[in-house]
Protein backbone atom coordinates (compact mmCIF):
# COMPACT_ATOMS: atom_id res chain seq x y z
CA UNK A 1 0.00 0.00 0.00
CA UNK A 2 1.70 3.31 -0.90
CA UNK A 3 1.21 6.71 0.63
CA UNK A 4 -1.31 8.43 0.37
CA UNK A 5 -2.31 12.31 0.82
CA UNK A 6 -5.72 14.02 0.75
CA UNK A 7 -6.30 17.93 -0.86
CA UNK A 8 -9.16 19.83 0.47
CA UNK A 9 -9.41 22.20 -2.31
CA UNK A 10 -11.82 25.37 -1.93
CA UNK A 11 -12.79 27.03 -5.20
CA UNK A 12 -14.64 30.30 -5.78
CA UNK A 13 -17.44 29.28 -7.47
CA UNK A 14 -20.81 27.79 -5.88
CA UNK A 15 -23.78 28.61 -8.14
CA UNK A 16 -22.85 27.88 -11.36
CA UNK A 17 -22.72 23.72 -11.51
CA UNK A 18 -20.96 23.45 -14.41
CA UNK A 19 -17.84 25.63 -13.66
CA UNK A 20 -17.80 23.56 -10.46
CA UNK A 21 -18.49 20.12 -12.31
CA UNK A 22 -15.33 21.08 -14.85
CA UNK A 23 -13.35 21.75 -11.74
CA UNK A 24 -13.79 18.62 -10.52
CA UNK A 25 -13.95 16.67 -13.84
CA UNK A 26 -10.06 18.11 -15.16
CA UNK A 27 -8.93 16.92 -10.94
CA UNK A 28 -10.85 13.46 -11.62
CA UNK A 29 -9.50 12.82 -14.92
CA UNK A 30 -5.42 13.00 -13.80
CA UNK A 31 -4.39 9.25 -13.10
CA UNK A 32 -3.74 8.46 -9.45
CA UNK A 33 -6.38 10.93 -7.75
CA UNK A 34 -9.54 9.66 -6.89
CA UNK A 35 -12.33 12.33 -5.74
CA UNK A 36 -13.70 11.93 -2.14
CA UNK A 37 -16.55 13.92 -2.81
CA UNK A 38 -17.29 17.39 -3.26
CA UNK A 39 -19.78 19.91 -2.51
CA UNK A 40 -20.41 23.67 -3.57
CA UNK A 41 -22.81 26.46 -1.19
CA UNK A 42 -24.25 28.95 -3.29
CA UNK A 43 -24.33 31.93 -0.27
CA UNK A 44 -20.85 31.38 0.48
CA UNK A 45 -20.10 31.11 -3.46
CA UNK A 46 -17.23 28.43 -3.40
CA UNK A 47 -16.83 24.70 -3.85
CA UNK A 48 -14.90 22.22 -1.99
CA UNK A 49 -13.25 19.26 -3.30
CA UNK A 50 -11.58 16.32 -1.61
CA UNK A 51 -9.40 14.24 -3.45
CA UNK A 52 -6.10 11.68 -2.60
CA UNK A 53 -3.61 9.51 -3.91
CA UNK A 54 -0.15 9.51 -4.10
CA UNK A 55 1.69 12.57 -3.31
CA UNK A 56 2.81 13.38 -7.04
CA UNK A 57 -0.77 12.44 -8.83
CA UNK A 58 -2.28 14.70 -5.86
CA UNK A 59 -0.61 17.52 -6.67
CA UNK A 60 -0.71 16.99 -10.35
CA UNK A 61 -4.46 16.83 -9.80
CA UNK A 62 -4.52 20.17 -7.56
CA UNK A 63 -2.41 21.93 -10.76
CA UNK A 64 -5.30 20.71 -13.13
CA UNK A 65 -8.04 21.88 -10.39
CA UNK A 66 -5.85 25.35 -9.94
CA UNK A 67 -5.70 25.96 -13.85
CA UNK A 68 -9.38 25.22 -14.85
CA UNK A 69 -10.69 27.34 -11.80
CA UNK A 70 -8.30 30.52 -13.19
CA UNK A 71 -9.69 30.02 -16.64
CA UNK A 72 -13.20 29.79 -15.40
CA UNK A 73 -14.07 32.17 -12.93
CA UNK A 74 -13.95 36.11 -13.21
CA UNK A 75 -13.45 37.20 -9.38
CA UNK A 76 -14.11 40.87 -10.62
CA UNK A 77 -17.70 39.51 -10.79
CA UNK A 78 -17.71 37.26 -7.67
CA UNK A 79 -20.01 37.45 -5.00
CA UNK A 80 -20.42 35.31 -1.55
CA UNK A 81 -20.37 35.45 1.97
CA UNK A 82 -17.08 34.16 2.85
CA UNK A 83 -12.86 35.52 2.36
CA UNK A 84 -11.54 34.47 -0.53
CA UNK A 85 -8.90 36.00 -2.58
CA UNK A 86 -8.96 33.93 -5.81
CA UNK A 87 -10.66 31.28 -8.53
CA UNK A 88 -8.26 28.56 -6.55
CA UNK A 89 -8.60 29.94 -3.74
CA UNK A 90 -6.92 27.96 -0.67
CA UNK A 91 -5.23 24.16 -2.09
CA UNK A 92 -4.15 22.34 1.32
CA UNK A 93 -2.26 19.22 1.26
CA UNK A 94 -2.87 16.63 4.08
CA UNK A 95 -0.67 13.95 5.12
CA UNK A 96 -2.67 10.62 5.47
CA UNK A 97 -1.92 6.68 5.81
CA UNK A 98 1.71 6.41 5.60
CA UNK A 99 2.80 10.22 4.48
CA UNK A 100 4.10 12.76 6.24
CA UNK A 101 3.89 16.41 7.03
CA UNK A 102 7.30 17.15 5.16
CA UNK A 103 5.71 15.34 2.36
CA UNK A 104 3.19 17.79 2.06
CA UNK A 105 5.40 20.71 2.74
CA UNK A 106 7.85 19.51 -0.25
CA UNK A 107 4.72 19.35 -2.30
CA UNK A 108 3.00 22.55 -1.61
CA UNK A 109 6.20 24.35 -2.27
CA UNK A 110 6.97 22.74 -6.00
CA UNK A 111 3.22 23.15 -7.16
CA UNK A 112 3.13 26.76 -5.78
CA UNK A 113 6.44 27.80 -8.13
CA UNK A 114 4.73 25.63 -11.07
CA UNK A 115 1.37 27.78 -10.67
CA UNK A 116 3.53 30.69 -10.30
CA UNK A 117 5.50 30.23 -13.49
CA UNK A 118 2.99 28.56 -15.72
CA UNK A 119 -0.37 29.83 -14.70
CA UNK A 120 1.12 33.52 -13.80
CA UNK A 121 -0.75 33.74 -10.31
CA UNK A 122 0.33 35.33 -7.31
CA UNK A 123 1.06 32.26 -4.83
CA UNK A 124 0.75 32.21 -0.96
CA UNK A 125 2.27 29.57 0.93
CA UNK A 126 0.89 29.11 4.20
CA UNK A 127 0.58 26.75 7.40
CA UNK A 128 3.24 24.21 8.01
CA UNK A 129 4.35 25.30 4.19
CA UNK A 130 4.75 29.00 4.81
CA UNK A 131 8.32 30.86 3.26
CA UNK A 132 7.15 33.79 5.31
CA UNK A 133 6.20 34.33 9.23
CA UNK A 134 3.65 36.35 8.15
CA UNK A 135 1.62 34.27 5.14
CA UNK A 136 1.19 31.19 8.27
CA UNK A 137 -2.24 32.04 8.92
CA UNK A 138 -4.89 31.64 6.59
CA UNK A 139 -7.03 34.41 7.87
CA UNK A 140 -4.22 37.18 7.78
CA UNK A 141 -3.93 36.45 3.87
CA UNK A 142 -7.64 36.49 3.32
CA UNK A 143 -8.39 39.51 5.51
CA UNK A 144 -9.12 41.91 2.58
CA UNK A 145 -10.55 39.84 0.18
CA UNK A 146 -9.63 39.77 -3.27
CA UNK A 147 -10.15 43.59 -3.37
CA UNK A 148 -8.15 44.50 -0.68
CA UNK A 149 -5.05 42.37 -1.96
CA UNK A 150 -5.33 44.20 -5.16
CA UNK A 151 -4.96 47.23 -3.58
CA UNK A 152 -2.85 46.01 -1.42
CA UNK A 153 -0.30 44.24 -4.03
CA UNK A 154 -0.36 47.45 -6.20
CA UNK A 155 0.49 49.40 -2.98
CA UNK A 156 3.52 47.04 -2.57
CA UNK A 157 2.32 45.52 0.90
CA UNK A 158 2.07 42.57 2.41
CA UNK A 159 0.79 40.02 1.99
CA UNK A 160 3.48 39.48 -0.44
CA UNK A 161 3.19 36.61 -2.97
CA UNK A 162 6.12 33.71 -2.61
CA UNK A 163 5.57 32.84 -6.43
CA UNK A 164 4.12 34.20 -9.21
CA UNK A 165 3.90 38.21 -10.34
CA UNK A 166 2.98 40.92 -7.56
CA UNK A 167 -0.33 41.80 -9.40
CA UNK A 168 -3.89 40.05 -8.97
CA UNK A 169 -5.61 39.78 -12.91
CA UNK A 170 -9.04 38.30 -12.54
CA UNK A 171 -8.66 35.02 -11.79
CA UNK A 172 -6.88 36.24 -8.48
CA UNK A 173 -4.71 34.91 -6.32
CA UNK A 174 -4.36 31.18 -4.64
CA UNK A 175 -2.96 30.08 -1.32
CA UNK A 176 -1.24 26.61 -1.12
CA UNK A 177 -0.05 24.73 1.70
CA UNK A 178 0.46 21.83 4.24
CA UNK A 179 -1.66 21.18 7.35
CA UNK A 180 -3.07 18.56 9.72
CA UNK A 181 -6.26 17.40 9.20
CA UNK A 182 -9.47 19.72 9.92
CA UNK A 183 -12.89 20.10 10.42
CA UNK A 184 -14.70 22.51 9.04
CA UNK A 185 -17.97 22.57 10.92
CA UNK A 186 -20.97 25.56 10.92
CA UNK A 187 -23.85 25.58 13.73
CA UNK A 188 -26.93 27.91 12.48
CA UNK A 189 -28.52 29.75 15.03
CA UNK A 190 -32.48 30.51 15.32
CA UNK A 191 -32.03 34.13 14.51
CA UNK A 192 -31.32 35.97 11.26
CA UNK A 193 -29.01 38.23 13.17
CA UNK A 194 -25.92 38.01 12.31
CA UNK A 195 -24.15 40.25 15.05
CA UNK A 196 -25.11 37.60 17.20
CA UNK A 197 -23.12 35.10 15.13
CA UNK A 198 -20.37 37.66 14.88
CA UNK A 199 -20.09 38.24 18.63
CA UNK A 200 -20.54 34.24 19.65
CA UNK A 201 -17.45 33.79 16.78
CA UNK A 202 -15.58 36.03 18.24
CA UNK A 203 -16.09 34.73 21.94
CA UNK A 204 -15.16 30.78 20.74
CA UNK A 205 -12.67 31.82 18.84
CA UNK A 206 -8.74 30.46 19.67
CA UNK A 207 -7.61 33.95 18.81
CA UNK A 208 -9.51 35.87 21.31
CA UNK A 209 -8.95 34.20 24.08
CA UNK A 210 -11.84 30.97 23.52
CA UNK A 211 -11.19 27.82 22.94
CA UNK A 212 -8.05 26.43 21.63
CA UNK A 213 -7.65 25.01 17.55
CA UNK A 214 -10.60 26.97 16.64
CA UNK A 215 -11.52 29.62 13.94
CA UNK A 216 -14.55 30.78 14.04
CA UNK A 217 -16.70 33.81 11.93
CA UNK A 218 -20.06 34.87 12.07
CA UNK A 219 -22.12 34.72 8.81
CA UNK A 220 -25.41 35.14 7.08
CA UNK A 221 -26.24 32.34 5.33
CA UNK A 222 -29.69 30.98 4.18
CA UNK A 223 -30.95 34.15 5.68
CA UNK A 224 -29.86 32.45 9.26
CA UNK A 225 -27.35 33.53 11.44
CA UNK A 226 -24.41 31.19 11.03
CA UNK A 227 -21.20 30.98 13.04
CA UNK A 228 -18.61 28.97 10.25
CA UNK A 229 -15.87 27.12 11.99
CA UNK A 230 -12.76 25.36 11.57
CA UNK A 231 -11.62 23.16 14.01
CA UNK A 232 -7.92 22.41 13.55
CA UNK A 233 -7.37 20.18 16.32
CA UNK A 234 -10.37 17.81 17.36
CA UNK A 235 -8.66 16.03 19.45
CA UNK A 236 -8.11 18.82 21.22
CA UNK A 237 -11.30 21.23 21.09
CA UNK A 238 -13.97 18.30 20.10
CA UNK A 239 -16.81 19.49 18.14
CA UNK A 240 -19.44 18.37 21.22
CA UNK A 241 -17.09 21.14 22.93
CA UNK A 242 -17.71 23.82 20.35
CA UNK A 243 -21.41 22.69 20.21
CA UNK A 244 -21.93 23.21 23.82
CA UNK A 245 -19.74 26.64 24.07
CA UNK A 246 -21.92 27.98 20.91
CA UNK A 247 -25.23 26.92 22.88
CA UNK A 248 -24.16 28.78 25.75
CA UNK A 249 -23.39 31.86 24.03
CA UNK A 250 -26.55 31.88 22.39
CA UNK A 251 -28.21 31.80 25.13
CA UNK A 252 -27.04 35.22 26.24
CA UNK A 253 -28.63 36.08 22.84
CA UNK A 254 -32.14 34.38 23.52
CA UNK A 255 -31.31 32.40 20.89
CA UNK A 256 -30.37 28.91 19.95
CA UNK A 257 -28.91 26.10 17.54
CA UNK A 258 -30.65 25.17 14.82
CA UNK A 259 -29.40 22.78 12.87
CA UNK A 260 -25.14 22.35 12.51
CA UNK A 261 -23.49 21.61 9.13
CA UNK A 262 -20.43 19.08 8.50
CA UNK A 263 -18.57 20.41 5.54
CA UNK A 264 -16.57 17.94 3.78
CA UNK A 265 -14.96 14.67 5.09
CA UNK A 266 -14.59 13.87 8.84
CA UNK A 267 -12.02 11.49 10.85
CA UNK A 268 -15.19 9.22 12.70
CA UNK A 269 -13.00 9.38 15.51
CA UNK A 270 -14.15 12.95 15.71
CA UNK A 271 -17.56 11.49 16.46
CA UNK A 272 -17.05 8.52 17.85
CA UNK A 273 -14.63 9.73 21.07
CA UNK A 274 -17.40 11.77 22.10
CA UNK A 275 -20.76 9.14 21.89
CA UNK A 276 -18.64 6.86 23.44
CA UNK A 277 -17.55 9.28 26.32
CA UNK A 278 -21.53 10.05 26.45
CA UNK A 279 -22.40 7.08 26.86
CA UNK A 280 -19.72 6.23 29.60
CA UNK A 281 -18.05 3.24 27.15
CA UNK A 282 -14.67 2.66 29.80
CA UNK A 283 -12.62 0.59 27.09
CA UNK A 284 -13.54 2.81 23.97
CA UNK A 285 -10.45 3.59 21.86
CA UNK A 286 -9.97 4.02 17.96
CA UNK A 287 -8.90 0.73 17.49
CA UNK A 288 -12.67 -0.69 18.60
CA UNK A 289 -13.87 0.74 15.55
CA UNK A 290 -13.90 -2.11 12.74
CA UNK A 291 -13.49 -0.15 9.73
CA UNK A 292 -10.21 1.26 10.70
CA UNK A 293 -8.52 -1.75 10.76
CA UNK A 294 -10.27 -3.02 7.12
CA UNK A 295 -7.90 -0.97 5.19
CA UNK A 296 -4.55 -3.00 6.03
CA UNK A 297 -6.26 -6.28 4.78
CA UNK A 298 -5.46 -6.66 1.47
CA UNK B 1 -9.73 -6.53 -3.55
CA UNK B 2 -11.17 -9.93 -2.53
CA UNK B 3 -14.36 -10.74 -0.74
CA UNK B 4 -13.83 -10.50 3.13
CA UNK B 5 -15.55 -12.06 5.71
CA UNK B 6 -15.35 -11.84 9.86
CA UNK B 7 -15.53 -14.23 12.77
CA UNK B 8 -15.90 -13.51 16.19
CA UNK B 9 -15.40 -16.51 17.66
CA UNK B 10 -16.12 -17.22 21.15
CA UNK B 11 -14.29 -19.25 23.80
CA UNK B 12 -15.11 -20.65 27.03
CA UNK B 13 -11.64 -19.66 28.50
CA UNK B 14 -11.09 -16.05 30.13
CA UNK B 15 -9.12 -16.69 32.83
CA UNK B 16 -5.70 -18.54 31.70
CA UNK B 17 -3.81 -16.57 29.39
CA UNK B 18 -1.71 -18.93 28.27
CA UNK B 19 -4.57 -21.25 26.70
CA UNK B 20 -6.52 -18.02 25.27
CA UNK B 21 -3.11 -16.89 23.42
CA UNK B 22 -2.76 -20.30 22.42
CA UNK B 23 -6.11 -20.68 20.45
CA UNK B 24 -5.17 -16.92 19.18
CA UNK B 25 -2.35 -18.33 17.87
CA UNK B 26 -3.36 -21.21 15.73
CA UNK B 27 -6.24 -18.80 14.28
CA UNK B 28 -3.35 -16.19 13.36
CA UNK B 29 -0.44 -18.92 12.25
CA UNK B 30 -3.44 -19.81 9.39
CA UNK B 31 -2.69 -18.50 5.91
CA UNK B 32 -4.69 -15.35 4.59
CA UNK B 33 -6.16 -14.92 8.57
CA UNK B 34 -5.98 -11.69 10.09
CA UNK B 35 -7.09 -11.51 13.90
CA UNK B 36 -7.92 -7.93 14.54
CA UNK B 37 -7.88 -8.72 17.90
CA UNK B 38 -9.34 -10.31 20.77
CA UNK B 39 -10.32 -9.92 24.75
CA UNK B 40 -10.91 -12.04 27.33
CA UNK B 41 -12.81 -11.62 30.87
CA UNK B 42 -12.26 -13.57 34.07
CA UNK B 43 -16.07 -13.44 35.14
CA UNK B 44 -17.36 -14.63 31.89
CA UNK B 45 -14.05 -16.55 31.86
CA UNK B 46 -15.02 -16.53 28.28
CA UNK B 47 -12.60 -14.86 25.39
CA UNK B 48 -13.93 -13.55 21.86
CA UNK B 49 -11.40 -13.62 19.17
CA UNK B 50 -12.24 -11.55 16.17
CA UNK B 51 -10.70 -12.15 12.82
CA UNK B 52 -10.97 -11.51 8.65
CA UNK B 53 -10.01 -12.40 5.83
CA UNK B 54 -11.08 -14.26 2.35
CA UNK B 55 -14.01 -16.88 3.23
CA UNK B 56 -11.77 -20.06 2.36
CA UNK B 57 -8.94 -18.80 4.85
CA UNK B 58 -11.48 -17.51 7.50
CA UNK B 59 -12.96 -20.98 7.86
CA UNK B 60 -9.75 -22.64 8.23
CA UNK B 61 -8.60 -20.38 10.73
CA UNK B 62 -11.86 -20.85 12.38
CA UNK B 63 -11.48 -25.13 12.49
CA UNK B 64 -7.83 -24.68 13.82
CA UNK B 65 -8.86 -22.08 16.67
CA UNK B 66 -12.44 -24.52 17.47
CA UNK B 67 -9.68 -27.60 17.55
CA UNK B 68 -7.10 -26.21 19.97
CA UNK B 69 -9.80 -25.12 22.29
CA UNK B 70 -11.57 -28.83 22.20
CA UNK B 71 -7.89 -30.17 23.32
CA UNK B 72 -7.35 -27.21 25.83
CA UNK B 73 -10.32 -26.46 27.53
CA UNK B 74 -12.37 -29.33 29.90
CA UNK B 75 -15.94 -27.73 30.06
CA UNK B 76 -16.21 -29.80 33.11
CA UNK B 77 -14.24 -27.49 34.89
CA UNK B 78 -15.43 -24.54 33.81
CA UNK B 79 -16.97 -21.60 35.71
CA UNK B 80 -18.25 -18.60 34.59
CA UNK B 81 -21.07 -15.97 34.67
CA UNK B 82 -22.47 -16.36 30.97
CA UNK B 83 -24.08 -19.50 29.32
CA UNK B 84 -21.92 -21.61 27.14
CA UNK B 85 -21.89 -25.47 25.76
CA UNK B 86 -18.34 -25.80 24.63
CA UNK B 87 -14.47 -24.66 24.14
CA UNK B 88 -15.34 -23.31 21.24
CA UNK B 89 -18.62 -21.86 22.35
CA UNK B 90 -19.99 -19.70 19.17
CA UNK B 91 -18.29 -19.18 16.01
CA UNK B 92 -20.29 -17.25 13.16
CA UNK B 93 -19.20 -15.59 9.85
CA UNK B 94 -20.44 -12.27 8.85
CA UNK B 95 -20.03 -11.35 5.85
CA UNK B 96 -18.10 -7.66 5.01
CA UNK B 97 -16.58 -6.06 2.41
CA UNK B 98 -17.74 -7.73 -1.28
CA UNK B 99 -19.09 -11.15 0.52
CA UNK B 100 -22.83 -12.40 0.95
CA UNK B 101 -24.72 -14.21 3.23
CA UNK B 102 -24.91 -16.84 1.39
CA UNK B 103 -21.20 -17.54 1.30
CA UNK B 104 -20.95 -17.10 4.94
CA UNK B 105 -23.86 -19.58 5.16
CA UNK B 106 -21.94 -22.11 3.24
CA UNK B 107 -19.01 -21.36 5.13
CA UNK B 108 -20.77 -22.15 7.63
CA UNK B 109 -22.36 -25.65 7.15
CA UNK B 110 -18.92 -27.19 5.50
CA UNK B 111 -17.47 -25.89 8.72
CA UNK B 112 -19.76 -27.80 10.58
CA UNK B 113 -19.62 -30.95 8.70
CA UNK B 114 -15.95 -31.25 9.37
CA UNK B 115 -15.95 -30.19 13.16
CA UNK B 116 -18.76 -33.23 13.76
CA UNK B 117 -16.38 -35.56 11.63
CA UNK B 118 -13.10 -34.63 12.54
CA UNK B 119 -13.26 -33.45 15.95
CA UNK B 120 -16.14 -36.00 16.94
CA UNK B 121 -17.75 -32.39 18.17
CA UNK B 122 -21.87 -31.93 18.33
CA UNK B 123 -22.35 -29.05 16.02
CA UNK B 124 -25.42 -26.65 16.18
CA UNK B 125 -26.30 -24.65 12.85
CA UNK B 126 -27.86 -21.15 14.18
CA UNK B 127 -29.23 -18.15 12.79
CA UNK B 128 -28.77 -17.75 8.77
CA UNK B 129 -26.97 -21.22 8.59
CA UNK B 130 -29.89 -22.74 11.06
CA UNK B 131 -30.88 -26.43 9.30
CA UNK B 132 -33.34 -26.55 11.98
CA UNK B 133 -35.63 -24.02 12.98
CA UNK B 134 -35.79 -24.87 16.58
CA UNK B 135 -31.76 -24.07 16.60
CA UNK B 136 -31.89 -20.24 15.05
CA UNK B 137 -31.88 -18.78 18.01
CA UNK B 138 -28.48 -18.76 19.75
CA UNK B 139 -30.06 -18.74 23.12
CA UNK B 140 -32.63 -21.73 22.96
CA UNK B 141 -29.57 -23.65 21.73
CA UNK B 142 -27.40 -22.65 25.38
CA UNK B 143 -30.54 -22.64 27.52
CA UNK B 144 -29.51 -25.04 29.66
CA UNK B 145 -25.61 -24.56 29.52
CA UNK B 146 -22.84 -27.67 29.40
CA UNK B 147 -24.32 -29.36 32.38
CA UNK B 148 -28.14 -28.97 30.70
CA UNK B 149 -27.35 -29.79 27.56
CA UNK B 150 -25.56 -33.26 28.66
CA UNK B 151 -28.80 -34.17 30.44
CA UNK B 152 -30.46 -33.08 26.78
CA UNK B 153 -28.51 -35.32 24.98
CA UNK B 154 -28.40 -38.17 26.78
CA UNK B 155 -32.31 -38.07 27.07
CA UNK B 156 -32.74 -37.75 23.34
CA UNK B 157 -34.01 -34.47 23.76
CA UNK B 158 -33.20 -31.13 21.72
CA UNK B 159 -31.53 -28.88 20.77
CA UNK B 160 -30.08 -31.54 18.45
CA UNK B 161 -27.11 -31.64 16.50
CA UNK B 162 -26.55 -31.32 12.83
CA UNK B 163 -23.36 -33.02 12.63
CA UNK B 164 -21.48 -34.91 14.58
CA UNK B 165 -22.01 -37.54 17.86
CA UNK B 166 -25.53 -37.41 20.27
CA UNK B 167 -23.20 -37.06 23.31
CA UNK B 168 -21.19 -34.69 25.07
CA UNK B 169 -17.72 -35.02 25.77
CA UNK B 170 -15.68 -32.81 28.05
CA UNK B 171 -14.83 -30.61 24.81
CA UNK B 172 -18.78 -29.72 25.01
CA UNK B 173 -20.60 -28.63 22.08
CA UNK B 174 -19.88 -26.14 19.05
CA UNK B 175 -22.38 -23.44 17.65
CA UNK B 176 -21.78 -22.17 13.89
CA UNK B 177 -23.05 -19.84 11.84
CA UNK B 178 -23.91 -16.64 9.76
CA UNK B 179 -25.29 -13.70 10.92
CA UNK B 180 -25.11 -9.86 9.97
CA UNK B 181 -22.98 -7.67 12.08
CA UNK B 182 -24.18 -7.53 15.76
CA UNK B 183 -23.02 -5.15 18.77
CA UNK B 184 -22.11 -6.77 22.21
CA UNK B 185 -22.65 -4.43 25.28
CA UNK B 186 -22.78 -4.15 28.58
CA UNK B 187 -23.74 -1.94 30.70
CA UNK B 188 -22.44 -1.77 34.74
CA UNK B 189 -25.59 -0.47 37.15
CA UNK B 190 -24.47 1.05 40.51
CA UNK B 191 -25.47 -1.65 42.63
CA UNK B 192 -24.54 -5.16 43.08
CA UNK B 193 -28.41 -6.83 42.82
CA UNK B 194 -28.27 -8.98 40.11
CA UNK B 195 -31.75 -8.98 40.29
CA UNK B 196 -32.23 -5.29 39.30
CA UNK B 197 -30.12 -6.16 36.50
CA UNK B 198 -31.99 -8.99 35.43
CA UNK B 199 -35.20 -6.99 35.48
CA UNK B 200 -33.86 -4.38 33.78
CA UNK B 201 -32.88 -6.78 31.20
CA UNK B 202 -36.53 -8.74 30.89
CA UNK B 203 -38.10 -4.86 30.26
CA UNK B 204 -36.09 -3.78 27.30
CA UNK B 205 -35.04 -7.23 25.85
CA UNK B 206 -36.88 -8.03 22.25
CA UNK B 207 -38.32 -11.25 23.22
CA UNK B 208 -40.86 -10.07 26.03
CA UNK B 209 -42.06 -6.65 24.24
CA UNK B 210 -38.74 -4.36 24.69
CA UNK B 211 -36.70 -2.46 21.97
CA UNK B 212 -36.56 -4.83 19.14
CA UNK B 213 -32.97 -6.54 18.23
CA UNK B 214 -32.30 -6.43 21.39
CA UNK B 215 -30.79 -9.43 23.81
CA UNK B 216 -30.07 -9.32 26.97
CA UNK B 217 -29.47 -10.90 29.95
CA UNK B 218 -28.95 -9.70 34.09
CA UNK B 219 -25.62 -10.96 35.51
CA UNK B 220 -22.84 -10.43 38.17
CA UNK B 221 -19.34 -9.24 36.88
CA UNK B 222 -16.79 -7.38 38.76
CA UNK B 223 -18.96 -7.57 42.21
CA UNK B 224 -21.13 -5.21 40.29
CA UNK B 225 -25.26 -6.02 38.18
CA UNK B 226 -24.34 -5.96 34.43
CA UNK B 227 -26.79 -5.65 31.88
CA UNK B 228 -25.18 -7.65 29.49
CA UNK B 229 -26.67 -7.06 25.78
CA UNK B 230 -26.17 -8.30 21.83
CA UNK B 231 -27.73 -5.33 19.84
CA UNK B 232 -28.56 -7.92 16.32
CA UNK B 233 -29.36 -4.23 14.54
CA UNK B 234 -28.15 -1.03 15.41
CA UNK B 235 -29.34 0.49 12.88
CA UNK B 236 -32.82 -0.21 14.10
CA UNK B 237 -32.32 0.19 17.63
CA UNK B 238 -29.00 2.10 18.20
CA UNK B 239 -26.47 2.19 21.51
CA UNK B 240 -27.64 5.54 22.08
CA UNK B 241 -31.40 4.05 22.21
CA UNK B 242 -30.66 1.09 24.39
CA UNK B 243 -28.15 3.32 26.64
CA UNK B 244 -31.45 5.56 27.17
CA UNK B 245 -34.04 2.97 27.85
CA UNK B 246 -31.44 1.26 30.70
CA UNK B 247 -31.14 4.50 32.46
CA UNK B 248 -34.87 4.89 32.71
CA UNK B 249 -35.46 1.49 33.92
CA UNK B 250 -32.40 1.47 36.53
CA UNK B 251 -34.07 4.76 37.85
CA UNK B 252 -37.29 2.56 39.00
CA UNK B 253 -34.38 1.04 41.20
CA UNK B 254 -32.79 4.03 42.26
CA UNK B 255 -29.51 3.42 40.67
CA UNK B 256 -27.74 4.80 37.52
CA UNK B 257 -25.71 3.43 34.84
CA UNK B 258 -22.29 3.19 36.43
CA UNK B 259 -20.02 2.87 32.73
CA UNK B 260 -20.40 0.47 29.89
CA UNK B 261 -18.53 -1.50 27.60
CA UNK B 262 -18.15 -2.44 24.22
CA UNK B 263 -17.12 -6.23 23.53
CA UNK B 264 -15.18 -6.57 20.15
CA UNK B 265 -15.41 -4.48 17.36
CA UNK B 266 -18.03 -1.59 16.23
CA UNK B 267 -18.76 -0.34 12.73
CA UNK B 268 -17.84 3.56 13.04
CA UNK B 269 -21.38 4.25 11.83
CA UNK B 270 -22.91 2.64 15.21
CA UNK B 271 -21.69 5.51 16.87
CA UNK B 272 -21.01 8.53 14.68
CA UNK B 273 -24.90 8.65 13.69
CA UNK B 274 -25.87 9.01 16.95
CA UNK B 275 -23.59 11.50 18.11
CA UNK B 276 -24.29 13.65 14.90
CA UNK B 277 -27.88 13.29 15.98
CA UNK B 278 -27.17 14.75 19.37
CA UNK B 279 -25.13 17.67 17.64
CA UNK B 280 -28.14 18.29 14.80
CA UNK B 281 -25.94 17.80 12.05
CA UNK B 282 -28.05 18.21 8.86
CA UNK B 283 -26.48 16.63 6.38
CA UNK B 284 -24.84 13.49 8.21
CA UNK B 285 -24.53 10.37 6.13
CA UNK B 286 -21.62 7.30 6.48
CA UNK B 287 -20.39 8.93 3.65
CA UNK B 288 -19.48 11.75 5.47
CA UNK B 289 -16.78 9.79 7.41
CA UNK B 290 -13.00 9.84 5.59
CA UNK B 291 -11.80 6.02 6.37
CA UNK B 292 -14.66 4.86 4.49
CA UNK B 293 -13.52 6.24 1.59
CA UNK B 294 -9.52 4.81 2.51
CA UNK B 295 -9.85 0.90 1.97
CA UNK B 296 -11.45 1.74 -1.85
CA UNK B 297 -7.62 3.38 -2.49
CA UNK B 298 -4.90 0.97 -3.84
Amino acid sequence: MSALIECVANFSEGRRSAVVESIVGAIADTSGATVLGYESDSDHNRAVVTFVGAPDSVAEAAFAGISRAADSIDMDEHRGQHPRIGAADVVPFVPLRGACMDECVRQARALAARVGAELRLPVFLYERAALQDVNRNLADIRRGGYEGLKRQLAAGEPPLPDYGPRKLGSAGGCVIGARDILIAFNVFLTTDDVAAARQIARRIRASSGGLPHVKALGLRVRGQAQVSMNLTNYRVTSIARVVEAIEREARTFGVDIASSQIVGLIPADALTAAEAERLRVENYSPARILERHLDKIK
